[in-house]
């Protein structure tokens, strides 16, 4: 019997194989989640529906009028819609029906580590460009890479994971005035101060991705969606799983937003406390907080290792996430925001953390 | 602007844009539903343990006690199973790490679509494999066509979707012993007599896929899972999406494991129905009843017209799947094994629906 993973493509056999293991956290602080449970009323309302709903019965092969809901929340037409199990998925039917052998797509770095993932997996080049020099958007640069490489695709997170900087309006439409299709990840886009939906109309090269994992409180069910031009969606739909989208995350992202007010009061308190969490990191001796559009902050330790911070701070229970073995950010840490009280217990653990990690960078 | 449309792959751009619109229906025997539920008071069960789980939280990156409840049941080891989102996902998972531009794939024809649908998307070769005249699976053509193509993969539905026909232990033995994987969908495998599983300690390029949407009675929730050889497992992962199923889905389906007794008698009256249900349609003038491993029985129509079959059968509140634009089924239905009630309503309305379908062919 000869070796089975050599029908494995060599660009697969190259990742290294990933997993997160979990960690038991009194707070948790890793994976940018929204600190505000959906009311248990709300909760309640979404399991009576699915108890009235059949399981054994397959979910719509295309949820046309879950579509047209998202389109009037997103301010854009309903054929222009698609929904997925999480935003992820739309990506990769995106990607599925633009990248082939050696397709360049331009990608800032550091970023989501899923769009060169999945860019290598198809056999596509990532062109990665770097984040200038204080972690903010180069848009001068990405305008020459997607104008040198010749880009299909140009995928932006905006805000952008891990380092909370957004892409301006105008750099936006002047990548969308280039070369192939300009992708901008809005995962974040409840925590900004405006979204690129409003240039679909001008853009039919644009396409925008939401979430309901991150400001919407449902993570736990996995609800995306990706807005553009009907006749790119009919082309990515191609390769969009049918009944990809289970009924009863349907059915708990539906009941969300008939009930905006609780969504829209926790993102509210979510930038309050961005903003009361980034003044005191600020105040915390050899930590720097770069700015951030997101529901995180990213923290840059001046005498510190990140690691043994991190693991310092998990051994207290508070769990956040360690970013150094991204491409700039040796010394950083992605802190989510939380509630006032879970910032309370991490700025109080902080000193103690950051002087484990200054005795081991003392110590090599 | 040029247009964004040229940024799509050209395998892409020349697939026909699918959809099935949803029609109502008193008797839905069209999709290979179990017509009998999981009892009210597990799915009651099912909706306590989702209030108690903490919603704006993700699922785990790899749900491995999961992974372990699927494998115990099985009957494999817990480091060879991944779970998804139905076994689509997995399929797809599956592709994009084995297939790139011009990858030899063999896939018997007629069978589930995704499969050739996924190849092309990755500008993958299928290369089709006729069933024979009696619409059984040709095992020495399967044979040849994976030693003459040099197969990176040969994926058979087994029982398979839309013939009800299976591959026998000695034929995919045979192609394990060949080249490439060996991919065998068992999707409606709990309907038949015995299971590849058993296998996959002998072949370590054998791929086994499962799901929860037929036997276990929640298609709406999209469940599947995949058995390998770890080393293969591994590489697949990679391609998986992270946080991929989501927790209520996860929740149902070892609920339903642990009440696996209401499951299995669910399976033993729907296999029941399936040998009344083929007898009646046997004795039914004009029409020709395939014999059946699934839970679903193929018919062809001596001499009527499949569609408008179809149609006066809809027009009745009943429906079932229009197969004739499948390769070789010009003349068939596919019709799923739903109730005794069902089958009743269904073969009272058959010889009226059949008289619709003479004329027309008639009028031609």
């Amino acid at each position: 019997m000869s070796d089975p993973l050599r029908f494995v493509k060599p660009a697969v056999r190259r990742v290294a194989a990933y997993t997160l293991a979990p960690r038991p956290s009194r707070v948790k602080l890793d994976q940018n989640e929204n600190p505000y449970e959906l009311p248990d009323t709300v909760k309640r309302h979404v399991l009576e529906r699915a108890m009235a709903r059949p399981w054994a019965r397959y979910p719509d092969f295309n949820p046309e009028p879950f579509c047209a809901r998202l389109a009037a929340h997103a301010g854009w037409r309903a054929d222009g819609v698609l929904a997925g199990n999480g935003s992820n998925e739309l990506i990769e039917a995106l990607l599925m029906v633009t990248v082939s052998e050696g397709t360049p797509v331009v990608i800032p770095e550091p970023t989501f580590t899923l769009y060169s993932l999945l860019t290598g997996i198809l056999g596509g080049r990532a062109v990665p460009v770097p984040l200038d020099d204080r972690l903010r958007y180069d848009a001068p640069a990405l305008s020459a890479a997607q104008r040198d490489s010749g880009a299909t695709l140009t995928i932006v997170c905006s805000p952008n994971n891990p380092t909370g900087c957004s892409l301006s309006r105008d750099a936006i439409e002047e990548l969308c005035a280039g070369s192939g299709l300009v992708v901008v990840d809005e995962a974040y886009g409840e925590f900004a101060t405006w979204s690129a939906v409003e240039l679909l109309e001008r853009h039919p090269n644009l396409i925008v991705l939401r979430t309901f994992s991150k400001a919407v409180a449902l993570a736990g069910l996995r609800v995306g969606y990706l807005l553009a031009a009907p006749e790119l969606v009919r082309e990515i739909n191609k390769a969009r799983l049918p009944y990809n989208l289970n009924f009863f995350s349907q059915i708990a992202a539906e009941t969300a937003l008939d009930d905006w007010g609780s969504v829209s009061g926790a993102i509210a308190r979510i930038l309050r406390e961005r903003e009361a969490l980034a003044a005191a990191l600020a105040r915390v001796p050899g930590v720097r907080c770069y700015p951030s559009d997101g529901n995180f902050l990213l923290v840059e330790l001046r005498d510190a290792k990140p690691r043994p911070v991190f693991e310092a701070l998990a051994a207290e229970g508070i769990l956040v996430r360690d970013v150094s073995r991204y491409p700039r950010l040796e010394r950083c840490l992605r802190i989510s925001v939380g509630s006032p009280e879970e910032s309370l217990a991490l700025l109080d653990a902080l000193p103690g953390a950051l002087e484990r990690g200054r005795e081991q960078l003392e110590a090599q």
